[in-house]
């Protein structure tokens, strides 16, 4: 189960490898500008040619990928370049931003969490003149809350350009590691004090768990990270200098993002360290136990043997208070046995609950 | 408990995500110069009104976040950037440096032991142009002594001018990283002290805190460091040279403090390694007493077994001096077992006083 | 076995250290554009002479190392630099490019797995004007795919120039990490589950096995991403700006399966803990059983001792229902024995199968 | 004892933190050329003043920093900057060196054993024009073979500059890295014969003490490395191309010291793991005598108690040879184990001493 | 015997510290160009006086520094800068390359194994104009092949100037890292097999003394390296572009060693893992048996235990068949346990020699 979250590539050049199970590519168009907002699904790839070359912001948002001549004609009609449409329909890509002569592409990926277990799904976008193109293997939900701040005017997204709009969606899909990442760190916290009680090998297979979720965040976290830095830092003609001030603040984000990534890692591995070490002393305790019994009845069990034996000769077995005695000697030896382990520390002081 | 000092941000570009239970600003004004020294705690806004765009130095201490329209109205009243008062206000962020057209914003961490915890609550300063405007989300006190500094005019503060004193508050804020450092750092030689004599569950549990509390440190200080490094360095138009080689002396100061850090750091690991060798070392001792007492008295009962069966015919048993004989027997047995043991080195040398 | 898949070099300047094993070289010449196809097996070298220096694009695949003058002459033939060639016959070489005055080699290294065993052959490649050389130990059938997609005529490798045609193939060579790193992703997940499930020495292996590919694949394959980094970044004259767009993309691809391989690693060392773990968890459970068996009957076994000891005047002996007394004094301690095991935890929690 | 080496520093911008032990500044003059050498003790600092911009090497050579009035007049003499002389007052600053207006301030740290302790006392300079000016805490001897080759005009120190002059001290201080690290490589040395001969916690606490060594020594050293390194490349006014050349081969022992710093850790990681399996080893060792003592002695005492069951009806223990049958078959077990943990290995095979 | 291999040098600036017991140099001169040959051992300096600034390239190698006067007399000859003199006696160096105003000098190490001790004898290389000047500390036999070739004439070696001598010499040096990885290489394998069969005291000695060559080839050969970059990249006067072609393939087989040996500390630490899993399986496995015997044994004794109390009423005792009905439990009690046993896993499967 671990790769599967990345099924294999193995793309050749000229050919797009669009999983056979990719839902049919839905299409959404929403052109606006300050005056205006047109939004409606695309049927027909016509209904698109109006809003290539406007003044205005258009956003193609596609969704799904199991047509593969519909989208060589979008990217065409746009001016995609064809390396460019490969890298948004052969999934997954770690994150990057290229610039090509038409247009910027952009790749992330962000987290989601679905029955339990962490995908990164991967969002595409060609960030064009007048023009921001989007690709998803299906809908994530990612987009819903700015469509809905485009749809109400909110914020300065309406008078803005398609860079603006990347922006805003990139800020968005930085935010989602948030959650996950607070998700880890309080796992290992509640994980830490289980352990510290009494450690179990569930335990051990949650922290594994993590520590391969750890790994995972931090293989897709820092090519997402190294990308915002190069679309903060790095001039583009389709990104304004204004959007780049906001850029390097979501640089800030995910940069704190990839640093609790750190912490947790460095946390977790400490775990470990305590797990092993609890164990490790969960069996001195057993051992304790183990020692104490042995030492304190092997030699009392001797004792009476040696009284067990039927040698005729044996004068202690005459002697009347004899059997008193050697009562009496086993207690002393028994009571002597506590007391050296006491001395040593292994008896009476009980650790755990200190 | 792990990450809740560091509550998740999540903020949405173009609103601030003030903490709830984040008190209402209060205001401290403080305007000097060599001649003179105004200061007072701000009512109205309209106090502040004459103070922007003069020739004195001003500074203006904001404490608390809980009311949005008034930090909105003091940042345009100086032309804060509205992504700068994001930074201000959406705590915490990680320390860092960026110029803007209008002034230069510094967000800086510094240690706060409270109620034994380490937290790090963030300070942010717009240096302008004749004005340092500081952000907190509460009152730390880190200020006081610098305030004291300005009204005794001790030192150049009095006839400097707003970068001085934003080296003057950073310089204050780098100090607190020494005694927090030195008391992790006392911390772990105390725990080394106690492992080495007899290593128990609660040491285990400290070292885990401290090797927490040194991974924060790293976390926060490392940017913090970052942010100075780049302060003393790159030309700002905000910070005069000769402020940057009072910097580059703060510079050099949260380089040992980060090295100090690092020295921790590879301590505890050190400690860590000595718990789990304590630990099995003390397995060592307590196996070897099993084995002594089992080694020495096991073949005794077995002997003493014998002479405890039941058959009719064991012609030894009716041999007057038998008896004495076996216990003869059982003795050079216990002794040779002894001798052995000693001579693997498994008894008689106590190391652990040694 | 280790180290046997890199035969020692020892290569001294002037001489081709040939592996005596070497096959004979076999030459295949591929000349082609737009308009034309020849292909053909080269018998005798003269063969070769009307296609230096040509319009067309001219493929030399030479598979086989085995006669050290015909190499000489190929290699005047058509300008190849001494040092070159030794690069080309003197194998396993580090991957990388360099740029000569008549010519770029590009050195790659390519997984294989045979017999079980991965192994890494050499391809040596020439980007001269108008020919691409290419160099094999022997024949591999790595440059099938591109043959084929050559002769059908597929995409716009036969409009291309030699620099097309030696990214096709280093393009192919590339996707060949894929299924490696897949496979040693796979076997770790089974791996792990075998490992939580019941840890044998046999799964120590494999995993050392494992971690030993990994290290390979780490070897070999970063100075392979540094080649192909610099072919797509650094000018050369021999490839055009053109076709450094699509190595680029090969460029995210080689990235990716080197990302790949340093999560396998994490895994790897997160499975050596859990191994170990897994391994005192074990210990743990058997130190129990053997705990509470020594601890029920030890004192037992004690109790029937004394009773069996022979003196002659022991009171309890005669008394009539002594006899049951004892036996359920001796069932008293074994119900508090294992009700003081249960309350420790030691007992009666199956940890495994939760 | 840990960070005691290392007083928290706390320094407030514009005032000395002068230790309160600290003696009181002894001044030591030594003005040469090639022509002349005037040396004395300097009681008033009046005597300093003719020394002041002259043609000739003055040497101000200032041990103990006691009387900061004292310390305010001498660098307003010579002209130094606050700030440097606060790095020279407020110890221990990483070392460094920074390139002011009036002069060059060099920071170094030496290593010194004292009383079984490593120390790294600071050594400041300020290399002028025409002087050298040295700040100590105390006197600590570093100086004064170069003081004796000054006197005895050894080499070309009398001909050269101030410059000269602070290579020699600087390359004497390099040279007292030298024993210490082979000190502790020695210590390595006998620490690995002793923990493979037999592991005790001794040895344990002695390799934590070398581990602590090495991270001071790594924690000082990096910073005085790279300052050496500055020296010797960066241009500066006050250092001589020619010095320079001889600060390359001062920046060549220093690398290497910090070569051997890293190797001894790397050896000292290695006795850590030798020194947990020497453990595990023993461990197993004691494991084994008390399996055999237990597998072969458990099941004959069985033997043994059966018949000393005191059924009426018995048959075997009327037979007459019985008892020995129940002998020779309790020698044949006990053979049959030691037959059966020699088979294992676990038996016969002394490995510590092989 | 750690660092041995490394006499502490504490070399002060201007005198040479060559070691007491260094043989008296011998000189070997070598004077050739395409059409002659001039080779004689120096007796007498004058001798070399013809050499000095001729056309032809003269090779000078100096055997055994116990001669500081003639060193120095030869030094002046050639115009040998003091510095360079001194690293060139003041042995072990680190390797580097420095270019002086009349000569480059090159310091080498390479690798001997001498009575089972791997130890790294320094060469020092001075190229001139026209001279090459060698020296050793005494005769390693390094060069002895390269003085072969330029008798034999082989190669372009008697046509180039010292540079190419130079890059000749440095290639062999080079050559000379393969057998020593390939052995370390070679020994880890055999430890491996033999690790995983049966894990001894000895393997773990053996596994320590590898990775202490391992450390110390990463420590000698690092700078190596860096110095054959340095020289094939960074221009110099003093060699030819032509011979900066050759020297980028002797880059190329030193990035190579290095490669392997970081891939043999890369086993190298996989291996440890090994050892100790072992051991820890191996307790296991003793564990288990203990466990085993003790659990079928210890109750068995306790039930014959009971029936061996002399309690004058016991009904059991006087019943006839009891003897057997007994004997019949016990044998249910131990059948019981072996499948208790079986069913955990703890018996029946030797996974060893799975």
């Amino acid at each position: 189960m671990l790769e599967k979250r990345l099924p294999p590539i193995g793309s050749r050049p000229g050919t797009l490898a669009i999983p056979s199970d990719s839902p049919a590519p839905r299409i959404f168009l929403l052109d606006y500008s300050s005056e205006h907002l047109i939004e409606n699904p695309v049927e027909d790839l016509e209904q698109l040619a109006p809003h290539v070359h406007t003044e205005n912001t258009t956003w193609i948002d596609i969704r799904g990928m199991g047509d593969e001549p519909l989208l060589r004609r979008v990217a065409e009609m746009f001016g995609i370049h064809p390396v460019g449409l490969e890298d948004a329909a052969n999934i997954p890509q770690r994150a990057k931003s290229e610039i090509y002569d038409a247009h910027q592409i952009v790749i992330c990926r962000s987290p989601l969490v679905e029955d339990g277990t962490l995908a990164f799904p991967q969002v595409c976008m060609f960030i064009g003149r007048g023009y921001l193109m989007t690709f998803q293997d299906r809908s994530f939900g990612f987009f819903d809350p700015i469509r809905d701040r485009i749809r109400a005017g909110i914020g300065p997204i309406r008078a803005s350009g398609p860079d603006y709009l990347a922006y805003a969606l990139i800020d968005g899909l930085v935010d989602r590691y948030y959650p996950v990442v607070d998700g880890l760190s309080e796992q290992l916290d509640e994980l830490e004090d289980l352990v510290l009680e009494d450690p179990t090998a569930d335990h051990l297979v949650q922290l594994h768990r993590i520590r391969r979720d750890i790994a995972v965040l931090r293989r897709v976290g820092w090519p997402q990270r190294d990308t915002i830095v190069d679309m903060a830092r790095s001039p583009s003609p389709f990104i304004t200098e204004d959007v780049r001030v906001y850029l390097r603040d979501t640089n800030d984000h995910m940069g704190q993002v990839m640093g609790r990534v750190d912490f947790c890692r460095e946390v977790a591995v400490g775990l470990m360290d305590i797990y092993l070490s609890s164990l490790s002393h969960r069996q001195n305790e057993i051992m304790k136990v183990l020692t104490l019994m042995a030492s304190i009845f092997i030699p009392l069990t001797f004792i009476a043997g040696i009284y067990g034996m039927n040698f005729e000769y044996m004068p202690e077995l005459q002697r009347r208070g004899a059997y008193f005695v050697v009562l009496s000697v086993m207690t002393g030896v028994a009571v002597f046995m506590v007391w050296l382990f006491r001395r040593r520390g292994w008896l009476g002081r009980r650790r755990r609950r200190g």
